[in-house]
């Protein structure tokens, strides 16, 4: 395994971790001042920040891209959300083009108005059909750019409303459906608060190998886990076994970063100076 | 698929939907009242009630049992902790088989701590292979008196504290490990709250079968889930697919009852009438 206690080359800051404390532009200004190796931005925060001056700034910081989060959310009541959706996708590709990220984050979407409080449909069997197909209607437009796209199991308990993939084997067996000649056009990203628990998880990282392994995140399970999204936690605060996952994904062939996302109402109302630099002790003690 | 609209044969309650309201004999006798045809009643409730009490009404309302809750929690941070869980496992066996209950329900626990809030180990796979020599020891005094073992699959956000059996083929790996004659003597308690969202469902009910399948527990997932624990919601009010899960679990051949088991402080907080009606009422429109 790689050593990651002498330098911050493979540590990405998620930049949701630290989104209600810092705009775009002073995230990276942050980690750039600290030697983080790279970043992965939301959308909305490269919204806000205008997508060529940050592209900009992150190029003159010599900060790279770890992902651009997040394209997907494929499902929709009726056929014209759904072409939207997958116009939506087109754009995102397009801005991590331009902002020179290896993937672009997809997650993929669940039972149409969930989210929203208010579901169209309990089906989640047509759910994942249409996330099939949208994923096959986007990879089109991905491979003529050169973006690949890394699909990202949500934990089950995301199912209803955020993401109706939720196990590594079934997003590779996606994977293998769409792209069988493994061109890299098509992965996933893996996030261990979404797949620690799967008892498949050792075999299923090898089978997916570098070609598939395009992401890995980093955070930490609580005990007790208080909120179905905003309460993960700091790595090594929780029971997540970190550097046995890492050892499986790096024996699989990944050489990426280990990109840190931590949505956390607690960590939230922390300094981000504060909460960067606890990222990055942690980093090179328990990731 | 069977008619459940016309009469309660197959309807049974799970006793913790009204614990905070009645205690066992009230909820024997309010279930028997209504005509409802079994019950699953939980350890802690049958002790406060008194064993042979209990049985004896039970037998004298002519309600059977639909299971009996439960058994497990087999991990434990030393020896000595395993070997009394295995010594209460026993007890509960012997209980069950007073009860005159078809099966014991096993919450196989998960890291030694976790649920009190001090996870001893962060071993998940060390939690697994206690639980599988827990099982294992238990059969043989589970198949000497008769008493079959449900395993019960728990949803993923409950495998660090709960049960570090998360689907439904990891369960049935287990039973065909541990009885590959599928003798009776092991099989699975399938709770749609727990495994809903399990994209390999429709398979492992197939591969389950009349034989593994022991019970079969209802209820429903809300959007939004407000809490890890208890925040299930009545059948009708979320987002599972009762029908298409009974469809396939009827399809395999089982032939037991619908089994309703909400944990939930919205409805802990209504009269015990009003929920239990609820029940009935849900049952014979969408279960």
């Amino acid at each position: 395994m790689r050593d990651f206690s002498s330098d911050l080359r493979h540590l990405s800051i998620n930049t949701a971790t630290v989104r209600k404390q810092l705009g775009l532009a002073g995230i990276v200004e942050a980690c750039a001042r600290r030697g983080i190796g790279a970043i992965c931005p939301w959308r909305d925060q490269v919204h806000a920040a205008g997508l060529s001056a940050i592209a900009r700034q992150i190029a003159d910081a010599s900060i790279t891209l770890s992902g651009y989060c997040r394209g997907g959310f494929f499902t929709a009541a009726d056929a014209a959300g759904r072409r939207a959706a997958l116009d939506d996708n087109r754009v995102a590709i397009d801005e991590a083009r331009t902002l020179n990220a290896p993937c672009l984050v997809l997650v993929v979407g669940a039972l149409p108005g969930a989210l929203a409080g208010k579901p169209a449909s309990s089906d989640i069997g047509l759910a994942r059909a249409q996330v099939f197909d949208g994923i096959a209607a986007t990879l089109d437009h991905a491979k003529s750019v050169g973006m690949p796209l890394a699909i990202e199991p949500l934990h089950p308990m995301q199912a209803a409303e955020r993401a109706c993939i939720n196990t590594l084997e079934q997003a590779l067996d996606i994977c293998d459906a769409l792209d069988p000649q493994q061109t890299g056009a098509l992965g996933v990203a893996l996030d261990v608060y979404h797949v620690w628990w799967d008892p498949k998880l050792e075999a299923q990282i090898a089978r997916a190998g570098a070609k598939r392994l395009l992401a890995y995140h980093v955070c930490d399970w609580l005990i007790p886990t208080r909120d179905l999204l905003n309460d993960r936690g700091m790595m090594g605060d929780g029971i997540v076994q970190l550097r046995k996952i890492r050892g499986w994904v790096e024996a699989a062939g990944y050489t990426g970063p280990a990109e840190v996302e931590i949505f956390s109402e607690a960590w939230w109302s922390h300094p981000a100076d504060e909460v960067l630099d606890t990222c990055i002790a942690r980093y090179k003690t328990v990731v």
